[in-house]
């Protein structure tokens, strides 16, 4: 079904907007907004279910006209103006598609894991847009799971997505409690690296051949006590300039890529 | 000297807010604004010279009072109310100091090399905030220079010094064209290695033990073509996952803790 919709005073519109911008909609709906057709496809690719589409027609390239027949008999397909867009859009000049799609479950108990995994876990960070940057190094990495552990946003905040590239869409990932975190790898007998300074051995000194987990805190407190009782070893990254601080998703760039390396690239 | 300032009408308040905002007038005065305690103190450890201070009396921390009696004999401090301070400052929490510094010289050859250098290379970053994590980057690695090629921005844009943290008071920097760079590092012997995906080789197969330059483009377009055709070898990081993205500067801490790797860590 085709809707044209012309008025910012549409309740669809004011619905559409209070969905990307509340975290409580997202949850209520059970659903979030998708922004750009290359991230839209990725969400379909791993199985994401579309509810709603907004497009534009002055902005969509006309060539992917196509991919909006084979949705209109299934779901609605608003046709809204140039001024709604620029109203639902974070920038005017994004493809000039929307997607409404249904939220998927991210417990541990989800995850498929191979025999001898590799695991990025981030606990708490403090913005979407660092999230967003740990998905992008940990699709660069293929891990086999990205955990959250106590998140303080949800996943689908836009500009978590956005800042992922659509990397939320393509890494496995699990949102636990860090204690609940902590157990799951346990029972799974994969070690467990925390990045936590004291303790610690320089991180290129440890093997990442065998199952392994290496986890992240924040930039301005770094991970909670729990990770450092129960993990295997405190690793840490020889700081070896002026200032002994760096950016979350270098940090966790570096460790996953040293785990990487020494298992061998695909 | 200490003056009074609360009217932002005031022509000093107008000439910083121009220094800050301008790369034309810092490039006129051959000056700039440093703002934040910590990141003045990481200038002048670094040699900078201070031109001005502005301090706000109700936020600047009592306990560091000391610091402006030790210039107030040779420069200008204003002391500026909250408004004004709102005003010239970035986020008004910062610190209540804010300082005018002389810009440096940035040449190749006003870099001091050791004889077995590490070299962090980046071509025309696209926004000063890329600058300024590569910097933070290129500070915990240690590196001997970092050379910005071709820039696209003056060093000293307000962004590029918030996002490094102070880094760029901290790592030695050259600003230089490619050709420049690319002949410098021939005379000095340095091997080049630029992060190139074609006739590429996997980084981690590289010697870096030698002395070594590492360069990266941007994100969108990558090296422009004289870096491959003069570099000893290019080289990549194999992409493991959907998307073939990653951030420049997790790239580039990726590339450089590997060469500080192979060469052992301080």
């Amino acid at each position: 079904m085709r809707k044209s919709i012309s008025s910012l005073q549409n309740a669809a519109v004011k619905k559409l907007i209070q969905l990307k911008e509340k975290s409580r909609e997202r949850k209520k709906n059970n659903s979030f907004v998708i922004e750009g057709f290359r991230e839209i496809q990725l969400a379909l690719k791993s199985g994401y279910q579309l509810q709603e589409i907004w497009v534009c027609d002055s902005i969509f390239n006309t060539e992917n006209a196509s991919f909006l027949t084979d949705f209109e008999q299934k779901i609605t397909i608003f046709d809204c103006s140039e001024e709604v867009y620029g109203k639902i859009a974070h920038r005017g000049s994004t493809e000039g598609i929307i997607a409404v799609a249904k939220a998927e479950n991210h417990t541990l108990k989800d995850l498929h894991l191979p025999k001898n995994p590799l695991i990025l876990i981030a606990e708490a960070p403090e913005k979407p847009g660092n999230i967003g940057a740990l998905l992008r190094t940990a699709d660069a990495a293929g891990v086999d799971a990205f955990i959250l552990a106590n998140p303080k946003t949800d996943l689908y905040n836009p500009n978590t997505i956005r800042s992922s590239v659509g990397a939320v869409f393509t890494v496995p990932i699990a949102l636990a409690s860090t204690l609940e975190t902590i157990e799951f790898l346990k029972n799974k007998n994969i070690a467990l690296y925390s990045a936590i300074l004291q303790e610690s051995v320089p991180y290129q000194q440890m093997d990442y051949t065998n199952p392994t987990a290496i986890a992240v805190g924040t930039e301005a407190d770094g991970l909670t006590d729990l990770w450092r009782e129960r993990c295997q070893q405190n690793i840490s990254i020889p700081m070896q300039g002026t200032l002994d601080s760096m950016n979350v998703s270098v940090a966790a760039g570096i460790l996953i890529f040293e785990a990487r390396r020494q298992r061998g690239f695909h």
